[in-house]
């Protein structure tokens, strides 16, 4: 019965072998290392930028590898496939920002030169996609996600492009170059992909106290990790510094208010695991955006906890709107943790400038745009009050091309992946880690034929 | 039924959401950041700082956010609410300390500037609340455990001033001023709070297989990062190197000796999970006061043996004991992993003390006070014999301060903790997620109507 | 029934205890610290050496405490077994190590100075018996794993010595000595103790969904971690940044390939989670020999792909041909995760030497050779062709040395296993935990007098 499913299953490891040969080749020809230094101080210079990139890198692939990973573990029968998708999609997903940016580069400048300040940007880029994934998991092949995968990252990089270098946008944390695009790319796909809107509840879909439990700790993961996240590309020193204590203390008010608006939305006030999961985080996300900014603590506490808020009524009202209304389909409410605090951090950030601006008649505001990296020299030429209002002009315009660029490719992208040759899985085999894994023991042990005796048996076995 | 229960549970909301406003208007009152620092020196002062500081500071983080809440899993049905009390609780005391201490510091010199080792300081003084709460856990509610920290906080600031400032006591790693003072705090409002005494073993109170997996996990996360804990804040060079080496002796020796005498204590030689998940990290618990002290490494291994025998031994004679005479509740044991280590580490301290000054006749003790950071000045004047046994005497001082004024303090505590409107779960309720967490499809699975065959297959759904 | 069995028991607490005992003597007559540096830039000197190493060695420590014994818990009822093995073997050897290396020292040179670099070498040869226990896990006692590593650790020492030191073998990452040494040494031992041959399938051998899971986390763990591992013995600057990014980029190589491997080797496309949980890691085991060389980044990413290919197609044809031919038992796989990507990171060692002379006709090799730490002296000397092809002879008389003194000593060592004191289990009671642990609750809840419904009830306990 499963045949004319499983066929075109082959699609897998053909393509991803064909992409693996692909990247060798192109290894070979383009990307290359530095030379080593001559120098003993440059190789001193080296040793201190390993010293102090490296401990921020390991800390965001736990996050992504093990802290993601974990966090969509909470469908109770599909973990399997959802860490191993998350290990898949980031590896491949990497590997393909590193072809892109070195087809860029080569046009410019010859051969790449391959260094940890690369591969960290490529893993910048590879998190839209691990974004986007929440919104379809569950529901999809690992082919359609290798597609996506393929689609957004030039679309990021692209946005990514736009925002930062034409429009001098000031985003340190990626609140609207990362979260905001990567989630309406998501929706978007799903829109596309899912036409005829929600599906119904899937008996599998339901989480269990274990894969929350599992779900809980990789959120903890994340949370914890999250200042290396928005503060390994700041400026070492003092924004770095302010960087790290801003999503602290955004991400502390973030943990504490959702406990309070879950258990007020809830029956009995008791607390919604799902709420937790993701509201704890919303305040990293929305805090992205001004990390670096010079705005007293009190501001990043009142951003975590107001995104908090708009995460959890998100899921309790928003959603379940989307899904009447729009028939739009959000399997892990990306929407509530990614867009709704992305915007209100983007929208921030433009207040941010304002603020900071009006407060020191512009002698801030020049030390402000001086921290944004990138973005300095665009502003830094722009003093007074009127290049205070066009930057923040520009972030709430940077905001708009991330929704909107991020939409629209998305709906392509979704339209792309209802080719009938990716194999997307038939609804009662969805959320299911047999479809892609072979378990052992597993099918055979509670079939139809059974008796309960050696139903329970069996069971303990498992247990 | 459960409603005379679970109306009053909306204090939870209404206490944490007053506590969030009080905190904003608090931080936007009292507190703000360092000016960015003008020149290029300082900046890169700040750097150096920053990565010297954050990877110590991760470090912790996970301990107590993912090693500790793990740790805290081995009740079957209550892993949720025990990783989510612990992390809100740490995320409110540490908040709670931020405020006091500005408060503090208000008086004396205007407004406070938040920098990373201010957040370390209140991240240590949190850990006292999440120390205390494993004499109380599964028992009580969230509110009363929120009331505990509000309590607990200002008296370990005070006791603190007391022990380090006053006395001089040398304790980098907190062995005395942390581990002793909550575990009797802990003793003491358990005390108060349960004065009947102990309870009948509840049936959701055994471990399983897998609830013992999980917190195994917890305690091997939370031995791997113990050298951050306690070196984090030594002086930077030899004093650091040193506390690393010396907790990491210990630990190792603490983990051989606790299986050693574990296999010992039970039938057959085999070994009990509650024993190994406790004794392993007894060791850290004593090292603590002495781990940046001019001693042998051979101290460092027999202190992690010795305290590792006395947290096995705890657990299996005088915890039964302090049940029966005392009517003493300890759910967690702590004070066999905090309270005899903890009493064991200070004795220690007051030893090295004495036999580092007659090894070198003074010269030592010099250099080996100038390691105490705080305590130095006062220790630095006192040369000679009688300065040494001073210093000795303080050490124990110290220990009888922390013993009584938080045991003292933990009565008064408990005793508030049994106001009614605290809402403290009914016996039966007690250790489930249930009463805290909107379980989906929990409740309906397994109901006493349902059949054999109905309830294996739910149970299918749920494993 | 257990008695004749479970009496030789107390072997291990005994053992344990004396072992303890004498690690104290030694330590109180033969190992100290060193003087703290009376000048401040000396204190600077290990400040800084502190905050480059420190890292790193928690990075190892997570990997074979928590991601190590993770990955073990793939037997379904021996996870508590396996973590706590893993652990106890972990310190036990280390503690063995540093014995030896003190009484070999202390021949040459009096007392031995503890630091930071004794303890992460000493870890180096901790992992060769953790490694090695993959062979026999399940199937031994404790006893008979302390055993084996009191032997395997000197024959590292030995082999290392010989390997490193007197052919000036380039291995900075322990390909060689490390994971090809200890993997023909377990298999030695396994061939040995079970003579007899394979043995038929336990039924509890078979891994379920849940442990699945928890292996597969154990597994990204040690992925995320790897590169710590390879690059923390390099020369800080230019050839630790390229050990990292060559790691990475072979276990992300080696990622991806697995997944087309085993999806093209299973039926219907489906992954297998044991190739998954072992192939990731092989291009880490690889790459470990030529980490640090001077070669273009696409070799790592081959070197990757090719190893993760001989891992999978280890697994699926040459384990059970080994089985079958040669009788011989390999629990983990570990002659498919450490053997085959070892021989051929080694094989790859050699040829990287060759090219890069031919490349650059010599001058580039003496700028590789002065990147291999200890060896340089060595090989300085031997410019010019003859020299390079003598050193690329040296890494294939490093690996015959290697496979052929570790497989002798592990038959040697396994020989010695099957003395009757060391209290092998019986077949029946492989692989469960209730052998080693006091498990609460456990062999009561479904023994054969209880009818079903009670089981349900007990069980669900226990969910």
């Amino acid at each position: 019965a499963t045949l004319p499913f499983t066929r075109p299953r082959c699609l897998l490891p053909l393509f991803l072998g064909l992409f693996q040969g692909a990247l060798l080749i192109f290894f070979a020809l383009f990307i290359t290392y530095d030379e080593p230094s001559a120098q003993a101080e440059d190789a001193n210079l080296v040793a201190n930028q390993v010293y102090s990139t490296f401990p921020f890198f390991q800390d965001i692939q736990v996050m992504l590898v093990v802290g993601l990973g974990l966090l969509l573990t909470f469908l109770p029968r599909y973990g399997l496939s959802a860490l191993t998708h998350i290990f898949l999609l980031l590896n491949f997903s990497m590997q393909w920002v590193l072809v892109l940016q070195g087809l860029i580069h080569h046009f410019h400048h010859g051969q790449v030169h391959l260094d940890l300040h690369k591969l960290l940007i490529s893993e910048f880029a590879a998190v839209t996609v691990l974004i986007s994934v929440g919104a379809i998991l569950g529901r999809t092949s690992p082919c359609q996600l290798l597609i996506m995968a393929i689609c957004e990252v030039p679309v990021y990089l692209a946005s990514e492009w736009v925002i930062v270098n034409c429009l001098g946008v000031l985003d340190v944390g990626g609140t609207i170059t990362i979260h905001v695009f990567s989630c309406y790319f998501g929706l978007g796909v799903s829109k596309a992909l899912f036409w005829a809107g929600q599906k119904p509840l899937h008996p599998k879909e339901t989480p269990t106290p274990r894969s929350d439990l599992m779900s809980l700790m990789g959120m903890l993961i994340l949370w914890v990790f999250w200042p290396s996240f928005v503060a390994v590309l700041c400026r070492p020193g003092d924004a770095q510094h302010r960087a790290i204590l801003n999503t602290f203390l955004a991400m502390s008010a973030s943990a504490v208010t959702t406990m309070v608006v879950s258990s007020l939305l809830e029956r009995d006030g008791k607390l919604s695991p799902g709420h937790l999961q993701n509201g704890s985080l919303a305040g990293g996300v929305a805090i992205g955006a001004v990390a670096d900014m010079a705005m007293p603590p009190v501001a990043a506490l009142a951003l975590g906890s107001l995104s908090a808020v708009a995460c959890v009524l998100g899921f309790r009202f928003l959603t379940p709107l989307l899904g009447r209304k729009l028939r739009l389909q959000d399997q892990c409410g990306i929407h509530n943790l990614h867009g709704l605090p992305g915007i209100l951090g983007g929208a921030a950030s433009a207040v941010a400038i304002l603020v900071a601006s009006k407060d020191t008649s512009g002698s801030h505001f020049s030390q402000l745009s001086s921290v944004g990296g990138n973005a300095s020299e665009v502003v830094g030429e722009q003093q007074g009050d009127s290049g205070v209002s066009r930057q923040a002009l520009c972030q709430a315009a940077g905001l708009a091309v991330a929704i909107g660029l991020s939409f629209v490719a998305g709906l392509l992208t979704g339209a792309a992946l209802r080719l009938p040759c990716l194999a997307r899985p038939p609804e009662r085999l969805c959320f299911d880690d047999s479809l892609y894994f072979k378990l052992q023991g597993e099918d055979e042990s509670l079939g139809p034929g059974s008796t309960t005796e050696e139903g329970v048996l069996a069971l303990k076995e498992r247990v």
